[in-house]
């Protein structure tokens, strides 16, 4: 038996484009984004996958990512589950800041360790503040965090990949999860055995399918997935890895 | 207990604007749909209405419909459930025909018995022609029509409702069925208890949410619900009466 996975990260939003830090702040897609979105349906059919179930967070950037993706693809029809489990890193009392500001106020140092260390947190958000989603119905009895780093967001969600997503995939379900750039980091580090220092370095470009068979023990075929535009793939890699260089 | 129900008819499709028997031919909105689909979502934000889960047919006009509706109320991110039982009534042979041709060859009785009449279908469309559904995914293992009356769609529905709509009502959700002329006027007929005849003069308008409260038994505390714009529902519903008068 094989499994199939299709991982997809949502295309540029309209704060990727302000430079702010998003986290579970709730923006649209850029119209950049939308365009992306809609490429990556295409990609899918021009690849032959075939997602037969979509799992996607509570941020509109991943649903609508899915929507148009699929709507692409001729698949808009195929059965849908959304969990706050698979939603972008929380990033604490840095959600809504500009991140130039931010790098510029606590220097280039804390400013990397809250972005890319895997068990260092930025400081919580104040509940109730404007970028606090703590009053939103969606989350209501939910144990919803007030920052997270990337090791968090692993842990709050494994249980939703072991019991949901596991579950579709053992049914012979090829499975699209529409979501994030930290959620889908966390995914692919539990798949592919990536170590805590390592993931720092690793990057997932936005609105291109990353496609992967796995094993009976749900570990991948190919290591590291196969993008379904790969030069596209590493140009935007490439370009992340040289910001500010 | 008093259960909570919207109704939203999917907006002006392509082939509504180019006068064709649509059916279950899976055609998009058309841009003046896109904008009754937002407004629609407006209406229900300014109504109070919250929908807690999504009920959609498997055809793109009514999902296309919901998912904008629901993402300009900010309730993009609440479950979704999918079902054919949910999709237009099966326009047989007619489907992809041109409704003024339609009715030059086969007279106005004819013409108006196939669009109207609570039991007499169209002929039945031939498996693999060009706008048949039969081979389509969305639809393998299920007992999809060849064609259908109303009556037929009210029965092919009503195991939905029964299942799947009333448990979700039970819950105490509120519940948003985005669906199509016909399966909503099978529900309408359903709920208000209207006659076999009298149904044949029941339109109900794009884009604008039809709000029911049901009694413990599932009847309507007010007969017919409630138009969130009433106006535009009177204006519409009227236009269609005079069609071709």
């Amino acid at each position: 038996m094989v499994y199939k996975l299709v991982l997809l990260r949502h295309g540029e939003s309209e704060w990727n484009a302000k430079n702010l830090f998003t986290g579970w702040v709730d923006v649209p897609l850029s119209e950049k984004g939308v365009e992306e979105a809609k490429r990556g349906g295409t990609l899918l059919t021009e690849a032959g996958v075939s997602p037969d179930v979509l799992h996607t967070s509570l941020l509109r950037r991943a649903i609508s990512t899915a929507n148009l993706a699929l709507d692409a693809a001729d698949l808009h029809w195929i059965p849908v589950k959304r969990s706050w489990r698979l939603n972008e890193r929380h990033y604490g009392a840095l959600q809504g800041k500009d991140k130039k500001e931010i790098r510029d106020e606590y220097g280039e140092e804390q400013f990397m360790q809250w972005r890319r260390s895997y068990d260092v947190p930025p400081p919580a958000i104040e509940a109730g503040s404007e970028f606090s989603q703590d009053s939103e119905p969606r989350y209501a009895g939910e144990p919803i965090p007030a920052t997270e780093c990337l090791k968090d967001v692993l842990e709050r969600l494994l249980p939703y990949w072991d019991n949901e997503i596991v579950a579709d995939l053992k049914d012979g379900k090829t499975v699209l999860v529409a979501a994030h750039g930290n959620s889908l980091r966390a995914i692919v580090k539990h798949l592919d055995g990536i170590s805590d220092d390592e993931i720092s370095g690793l990057n997932i470009p936005t609105g291109i399918p990353l496609y992967y068979e796995l094993d009976e023990n749900f570990k991948p075929i190919t290591p590291g997935g196969t993008y379904l535009d790969p030069e596209a793939a590493q140009a935007a890699i490439a370009a992340v890895a040289n910001q500010g260089k």
